[in-house]
């Protein structure tokens, strides 16, 4: 793979920036034409590759792509999962480039989805395209990209329920995820759930002068940030009322297990430049974000928020919460709980609403299965290093739909680094990794 | 003046509408030719209604318009103020028809600045025209309309300071306020200052994935909403250290005399659609916004406030907040205060930044004053009811401002209303109030 890359780096590069010049943003409607226009070129790139077919699929949201091709029935069969949309872009003015232009700065891609996960699935494509021109593929492999990863997927458990047959496969391989370190390949062993809400507070029903009426009637911005404030106590315990009741203890065992991952902490801080980690008492910061769930305020807003001074005290406020959940813990139960929660401590100065947005369950993945048996393999001669297995703090909710539909496990082999600083500007992906990535799967495939 | 109105009516409405088309919001640099346009009609207006002079004062920001008609140092002189900015007119959507293009729907002109202060402003102009045509004067008349109200009057002290002579006056004669109700004529004989400051709250330098760092990672919008929560506490007082301390305790007697002015609890909630009042325990809603100061937020963003679910940490929190002040309190000290709390209160896993907007102390009027009289004697007559004393929630920071640099007090005869919605999406303006203002202060002139 590594000569194959060496003569078709060039034409590969120009593939990847034709995907990534297409704001594929899945969560706003204007970008509608985009979606279609980039699942299009991933059914050229798949047939290019060598699938035998690739379509797309529609479904009540963002098309479905899917493409295979079939060797012998005997083989084993691998279901390479993918998303095409990626995340809103905003603040544009944060990004040193257009983010739908793609640039290499410093040995990496520029770019929203350069990692995420436009990149990493193009390894796929590559990998598979090495196999085949070069009569390698001793598998079947399918490829099953979706447009609606970043809003939640609405529409692909219902058409994989309904495409199981063609869906069929012994594992399901991912890359979508990160490493620890360039100096540390891991594979993702876990992954967190996902219950995520937006909450409005209406106070008096029209915007309202302060200075009338500052001190006498409620604001429910006032009110949103104590409400927010009272949802994690003093230990950064999650204060929703059944909120840990199917949270699983990790045993003290397991614990150390994976506490024999790398991590500096000092090193952590730097990065984010913060003088101080913050979070649940009497975990460290990697089960913090591993084995621990949590609650952040993703979006906030309210009242006057251009320039200069307006003195109104405002009708609403408004905030997007979401909580990570660990394996065990039901998305939709969270949900429930939680706004059973945020209606009860309401005060009866202000009305409250609570919309679910998209969520989705966490799962954990057998370090003793064969497919993670071969890319471990595979990551070790590519790094030179055997990868840790670790934990991820981030939500592929569909992988746990994907599991229980298909009855299949998810695999996860991710090449993104935290550098990358993927749904923020500047999302970038490395070269490097790029590279690295499409060698280790195909020698996964050689050892699966 | 009644017949004066009846018959120039519709020029009257034609004339305060050119001045409501003009968007003079003075907060918007992109506005800065409006404000000219404004001031321009403004001079004319004046020159039109009998000023012997009127022009376009240059200040550092924006211009003040000075006129006047002085007929005989003997007789007392009226320095009559207004503003001709307006505040913004977001949410727009909210607007039911165009906020500068006044309507009239209900016997009511809609537009920014009906009432606040153009509407208000236009009385006096008219009334001073009323008496010049009729040879009615017998006052000197200044006019000192100003640009920046809105933005907390940047530069009109310091133009005041230096045109002290010019604008040597015995009374400063201002219509920017409420009356209680239309049943209930009122005077306002003291008003809030004001404190405006700006918050930022930095955590990571860099917006982060809230799966990969959350729980781990402290969320500036999450210790944003700790901190503003705890500026007041459960009794709702203001947490800032020594903002008490120079707050004068009404006696019982002054505290019984406030409370003869009617109101009704349950109108007021039904009016803000509201279940529940909320304020400083111990005090009723009318001490909470006349007598006793209070903090407010009057804005608030950070993270992703767009369409859809964005699973962001983000990097920055921001909040306008605003605390009003009653006589005594000084602005400058409470933003020190303020802004020395705010900075302690921070935890170690953040950054805080506080900024200072425009701020201003409040006032008090002695009743006994002989135009406090006069204009009683004035709106009893208008109303056919005794106007009550009131003290007004809101600020007008300059007037404290010019009291102290010319040594004259102000009175506020204010004519809006409630229902006028002031700083709001579809601020309107009584024609009953904007004719019984003229009036009213027709016969202050007599009066006095």
């Amino acid at each position: 793979m590594k000569q194959y890359i060496q003569t078709n780096k060039d034409r590969f590069l120009e593939e990847l920036f034709s995907l990534l010049r297409i704001p594929s943003v899945s969560s706003k409607a204007q970008h509608r034409p985009d979606m279609q226009r980039c699942a299009e070129r991933l059914v050229e790139l798949l047939l290019q590759a060598g699938a035998d077919q690739a379509e797309i699929c529609p479904t009540e949201g963002h098309p479905v792509v899917f493409g295979s091709r079939l060797i012998d029935p005997a083989l084993p069969t691998v279901l390479v999962y993918g998303h095409y949309d990626v995340q809103p872009v905003e603040p544009l003015e944060l990004w040193k480039s257009d983010p739908f232009e793609p640039v290499i700065r410093d040995e990496a891609i520029y770019a929203r989805g350069a990692n995420d996960d436009k990149g990493q699935l193009f390894m796929h494509i590559k990998a598979f395209e090495f196999l085949c021109k070069e009569g390698k593929l001793r598998h079947n492999v399918k490829f099953i990209f979706e447009g609606e990863e970043e809003i939640g997927s609405p529409s692909l458990a219902k058409w994989a329920s309904e495409n199981k047959d063609r869906l069929a496969a012994d594992i399901i391989l991912v890359s979508d995820t990160t490493m620890i370190s360039e100096a540390v390949p891991s594979i993702n062993c876990g992954m967190r759930g996902l219950s995520y809400v937006e909450v409005k507070v209406t106070g008096p029903d029209k915007d309202l002068h302060s200075g009338h009426y500052g001190g006498a009637v409620a604001n429910p911005i006032n009110v949103l940030c104590d409400m927010i404030s009272s949802l994690i106590d003093k230990d950064g315990r999650i204060t929703v009322k059944g909120f840990y009741d199917d949270v699983v203890e990790l045993s003290r065992e397991d614990r150390d297990k994976l506490a024999r991952a790398p991590f500096d902490l000092e090193e952590y801080k730097k990065f984010l430049d913060i003088k101080q980690v913050k979070g649940e008492a009497g975990y460290t910061t990697m089960e913090r974000t591993g084995i621990r769930p949590c609650l952040d305020v993703n979006g906030i807003w309210g009242g006057y928020t251009g320039e200069g001074a307006k003195t109104v005290l405002p009708s609403e406020a408004h905030a997007k919460i979401s909580m990570r959940l660990v394996p065990n813990q039901d998305s939709e139960t969270i949900t429930r709980l939680f706004t059973e929660h945020f209606k009860a401590i309401a005060p009866d100065y202000v009305k409250v609403e609570v919309t679910p947005h998209h969520g989705g369950n966490g799962f954990l993945i057998p370090i003793s299965s064969p497919a993670y048996q071969a890319a471990s393999r595979a990551m070790t001669e590519v790094y030179g290093i055997e990868p840790v297995p670790s934990r991820g703090g981030g939500s592929i909710p569909i992988l746990a739909d994907l599991q229980r539909i298909l009855g299949i496990d998810p695999l996860l082999m991710g090449f993104g680094l935290e550098r990358d600083t993927i749904h923020s500007p500047n999302e970038s992906y490395l070269l490097k990794q790029l590279y690295a990535g499409m060698q280790a799967i195909a020698l996964f495939y050689q050892y699966y």
